[in-house]
């Protein structure tokens, strides 16, 4: 078995393949992931796992120098708005419209798909670089 | 989106497609699934989801009519003994040695990987019939 | 087996797998459905399952936010207008031209072919959120 | 559009396909179908298509020479059986136990699930040839 | 085996796919079969099968409200032009220069390739519908 | 396009696949083809192209040393055996019994299904060798 | 075996699919095939096979109506360019630059990479048609 | 980018997917690695990376609780033994002959190819659980 | 391009992937290659490349330990076994009836299929190793 | 096994691929690969295998007439550069920007993937001819 890390087998191999600038979106259960993208079905049920435990679970192997969301979040979802400032405290958070989030979006190498059920509760991590 | 039961879409599919007497397997996350099996690895991270919760999660729609245990859990893991007893208390519970319990779950239709990480946290469902 | 909700396999997963604004397209069976469209063909025969009967299946376990059907069908096919409308009386149903109707129906994610034979019984099923 | 016979184009392949004594399984919704059979899975809902409309549309276009069924569905599901006798009343009629009846189904060249939910209600039609 | 209609497997299934409007093509040997699509290689030898054969075979199952020739058959290929004008004596056949026939063309969704071996012998059938 | 011999793509490529005692075998439209085989449907309608012509085309590009055929050819179908013996006059025909022949024929590199709508007319090439 | 013509079982079947106008290039090993090509690489070693010889081989099936080579051949190349001319004497042979050959080529239905070691080697075979 | 543990993103999957007992090999630049294995072919060059460097590297995130070598390493390739005692003093070293070695090893789910280039360089990682 | 060595891509992947006792078999054009079997088809022409070129050629890269080569060879083709001996004068010439040799080779890694078109010019290259 | 030059199978065969002009990009650790090209990930280990020695090993077979590099390398890592202009100081060396870069590489035939953890580590070869 891995010793510590990320378990998650498909996401291991997601987080290893990012290289600077590549995209890794985790997305609530609502999202609308793009027909031809590669993505894990992470849902287990309702809210279970939820978008901030996600993003965590995935830092602990993923750099990441800057990140997307939509500006949508801090107005319909103040709570895990506030949480992702404090994650990410010492980085850029770009803000978008949630359209324009979704269309790059569609760029991401990999979609991540929670449990969460409150609105906006997406993110682009945009991987950095290690050196 | 999906307004009740099972959310994840790939168990959605797999409990689905079970006939009467087809296996799914729930596992812990060090159980050495087969090479060539079909599966979801739904791990979140060391322990979650854990090994009952999972039961319960797919229980929202497989019928279950008979249950297959190792019978080193009721040894080395009494407090998950102690709850599959009681969610499958009105259904037969086979149990056998690990190694025949891996024998047998080699003909699952389907295994999904938990986070569990206790000792013997696995179990074969055998789906029951709806009329 | 599954206890309840959607028993075809296929469409549990794909209602598991809509995101928010997904479109899911219910089409008679006379649709020209694209080329490279993941459909399920549902036709068992002539009529058979018909087009309203198949919208409620799927709502068994589908959210549903809008539909968008072509207002042709309100002028050819009165019947399964009138039951359209009452389905979904509670939500906005767009009318377009049967061209445009298919026009968009290509950015459906999945398609259900059905044995319905009257004219332009055919829906797309944008997803709603379900929080 | 197909004109007449059988309009599921799945179906309409495997017919064609079939060879003299090759074997198509119609069964009921709880059937194990084997993970590496090659199936239709045509359910709508509990009970629908019926096992026996799902027999009768497939004879639209197959020829069959005998069949086989279960013994069982004579004692447990008379109605069925009854009606099995009169479809097939002019050709061979091969009863097996189910167990034996699922060993012979593995080599079906394919399956047709079908909604059914009565017990025991699966056939084997053995193709026949037309010359 | 098959009873009667279209015995070729292939094309069986072909003809049971389509919806109104949807292309099925079919062509001499000597015609450009657009390199992804879907097509069935029926030439058994020069000539066999004929162009007229085959539309007459496909016509077993298929409804057409319309084709579309090359303007040129009539031309050069008088026999086969009067031929295609008595079979669709009671449907619309448009006329357009071979070369526009093969853009249109590009669109099929399938392509039946014959043996036939005289000029312009090349044919879209637009599928009809059948309510 | 190709000049001359057989015409047909797949099985032009089946022809020069073929090794040293590699089997090749063509079958009447009833024949029972094996699920995991590898077969090309020449099927065009009830008796076309039938089995003697069939043969007869292959041969124009394939080396023969033997053919295999079921002894019930000779008894329930004297015409095509009488063509048979007449066609390979030379070379070594050997009678199996139609089982046996099945069971030799699942080892065939490919199999031709032909329209022919007359008992038993199935044979196995086995490739010669032209040095 | 293969009794005479193309032995190569992928060359074969390339030139079998051949319809009017498609294309096959011929090309020597340094030519660089497009990504998404299909294409037989029957290098042996250097110059070997060479591009004359592949061309002559090519030939023994396939119909060629016109020809496409690069200008700069004839200045490069005039051993090849001389040869070309003999083979094709009694077709057309249209001359482009060699960006405009390269242009042209990413449309043919196959390539066929050649050990050919002599400058502006690459030649396109239009098919022609044999009625 | 992953901040640290491995790099190489099939490995990270490979260890990610492993179970209890499950065996993941390393094996030297000459190993036979079975036709139908999943392997990742690290070979850099002759030596590189080395036979010892790749435990060391897949242990940053395996857990292993034994390890099987070929008793043949302590005789011919001192260094290397020597080295694997150090590393797995702690746990079980298996001595099977280099033949049982292979017979073994089969059945591992993945193996890495490396440059190493002495003899009998090769070990199965039989993966521990870690709770 | 490649400067030297192997210059056929396929060729080039089968030599590099060979592990110590790995086989890769050179065959004549008649050989029957198993249908499950990975091999490249370097037919040109009758006699082209011929056997003995081939082994050259592939010896450009492979280390070879040994070989097994069918005893008829030096009855029926003396000419061949000849080269062969020299060609491999210093190492391990096993020899074994052409039945056993197909039987051996069925284990082997790759087939290489050349245009040798004298009998039993067959052979399999045992891989060596270069430590 | 290998004799010589570039052990790893599937850089074997990339290099083995390509034409005049094809290109072939070395990148270091965190370059974002395109999702849909073809790579191989040889990532040992944070700088293994190193930028410059994967160069060299590759230009072992690779015939290379010219490459591109960002401008950036020179100004931000002066070491690796000045190793870049060493190793190819008799060809053409392309400064582009790394925009401009990663815009170009985009049409890479293939990718390899290094440890390589210094900044804008990253070139095109653009391949050569041999003759």
């Amino acid at each position: 078995m891995k010793k510590q890390g990320i378990f998650n087998s498909q996401i291991s191999y997601f987080v290893a393949s990012m290289g600077h600038k590549d995209m890794l979106s985790i997305v609530d259960m609502g999202y609308p992931i793009p027909k031809d993208a590669t993505f894990v079905d992470l849902v287990f049920d309702k809210g279970i796992p939820n978008f901030i435990d996600t993003i965590k679970m995935v830092l602990y192997e993923l750099e990441v120098e800057k990140v997307i969301i939509a500006g949508e979040m801090e107005v319909n979802n103040l709570k895990n708005y506030q949480k992702v400032i404090d994650i990410f405290s010492n980085i850029e958070i770009e803000k978008k419209s949630h359209e324009e989030f979704k269309d790059i979006a569609k760029n991401s190498k990999f979609f991540i798909r929670t449990g969460e059920c409150t609105p906006f509760s997406n993110i682009i991590l945009v991987s950095g670089v290690i050196f």
